[in-house]
């Protein structure tokens, strides 16, 4: 998609169709808080874009366009290359474009505004969870988490799941009418799903031995895999609940597009998340998920 | 101006009117770089939104919401407070309101986007200046660098105009049918008007004796008042080109609006920025603008 006037203006120029409402999400990755030092630029510009995407994915919402402030503490061309390069081959694969931004030098900050469209009213909002409604997952939980928590050492699978997170954009948008309320998990699931039920003033209930855990995170950290599933974050799936009478339309939405998909909890009155054990017994944990500060 | 949604989900929801364009620009300060350390945080909240407000000027726009990356080194309260208040104050006096964003941990750099809309076609843009118009500014140059060169030690009234440029946005909507091509003076009038004629493919003359200098520029810096009106920036006022015929209205709205407005030279064939001096000397200068890097 093209805007009317891209990058060398005061400001870019789009314009929006008719029936369709802007969709606005902004994140930013700092060095040394958000991904390690020296890291790779062209899994920089893939994390700092894919998490942006994602955020339009848990709104239901098409991607459309995007600015980026960079901030960085030298003006290398080889970085600058690869970070540029990275940050195109996501952009066509997603189907977005960069139309503005500003480059600055400072210790190395990017911040990516998003902006994507819906139909008018279709937005997925984390507000509405209704009672009755199964909780959802896609994909697998955990293994961002296993990533950051050996220090960016983990083996390669673990670390593409931390750097190339999987924006769910096609099976959002696939799926939105069947969907209730639905959040993306960066902070961890108990957390992000506690989101969801404060938003919609419910309750839900996690049966955690469902969890869809991969097997390299089980090798990779036998002891903690549920843990790290539970309260790890950063691994940018998608969180929704759904009536029970949506279910096969969900699977075979989810068959088509080769997506892992796992009922993992249900909805009710009441407020906050309870994470049952395979016996039905309460578990506790000490962290619920990733603060900011 | 309220959006469909606001802060609390993963993005928000912006309506466009039917009709209109969706204008965005992204502008970042970095402590160090862009403004002195420890300096008031109201006075960095009020650049950072009006640097954008001005862009938003500049392209004939009006704005409505924008968005915020804040990173800063730890979560000091006073510093977030007199910050917030500071930027809610000018969202309130601009008429715009802060609809997402992210904030983080790290040396002090604020990213914002500013959204804003336009009648569609309505934009003013850099490509749209014609042999013949008059170049026009509007306010005075030279004393926000005045305040920089100074190294933030200048007078009060320097420092506000570095702190609490003025977005020229109520004058851009009001003139914009008289405007050809439009810029906002950051990097410094030679370089945005070299934009301009870059983007036009035509020349401009600039009357130097002309430049609108405050008298209190003219105090503090009498020996290089002129050479800062002309490549200092920082003071975020319109540039922009016009046809003889609109000198009378253009004049009216300057007049009703209280804002001062000058002639300062003219557009013709050719490439590039000439600076006559009150003889019709050519001028010569080191530097031209501000450098990104």
């Amino acid at each position: 998609v093209q805007p009317v006037l891209g990058i060398g203006d005061d400001a870019a120029l789009v314009q929006i169709a008719a029936g369709k409402q802007l969709v606005v999400a902004a994140d930013t990755l700092v060095e040394g808080r958000h991904f390690p030092r020296d890291a790779d630029p062209a899994q920089i510009a893939s994390r700092a874009i894919r998490v942006n995407l994602s955020d339009m994915a848990a709104m239901g919402a098409e991607p459309l366009h995007y600015t980026l402030c960079l901030t960085l503490p030298d003006s290398d061309q080889d970085w600058l290359e690869s970070f540029a390069a990275a940050l195109r081959q996501d952009s066509e694969l997603f189907k977005c474009s960069l139309i503005g931004g500003d480059t600055t030098r400072g210790e190395l900050c990017i911040s990516l505004q998003m902006l994507g469209v819906v139909e008018t009213g279709a937005a997925l909002k984390r507000s509405a969870a209704s009672i009755g409604e199964a909780v959802w997952v896609t994909g697998n939980l955990g293994d961002a988490a296993a990533f950051i928590d050996s220090k960016f050492t983990g083996n390669a699978d673990l670390a593409n799941r931390f750097w190339r997170p999987q924006p769910r954009i096609d099976f959002a948008l696939a799926a939105h009418s069947l969907i209730g309320a639905c959040i993306d998990i960066s902070d961890g699931l108990v957390a992000d799903l506690g989101h969801i039920c404060s938003a919609s003033g419910v309750a839900a209930t996690l049966q955690t031995d469902r969890l869809p855990l991969s097997q390299q995170l089980i090798e990779f950290a036998p002891d903690s895999a549920r843990q790290l599933a539970l309260t790890g974050g950063d691994d940018y799936e998608l969180c929704f609940t759904s009536s029970a009478e949506s279910e096969t339309q969900l699977r075979a939405i989810a068959t088509e597009q080769n997506i892992q998909l796992t009922r993992i909890g249900s909805i009710s009155s009441g407020s906050g998340v309870n994470c049952l054990d395979e016996n039905g017994s309460v578990l506790n944990f000490e962290r619920s998920g990733y603060s900011h500060f």
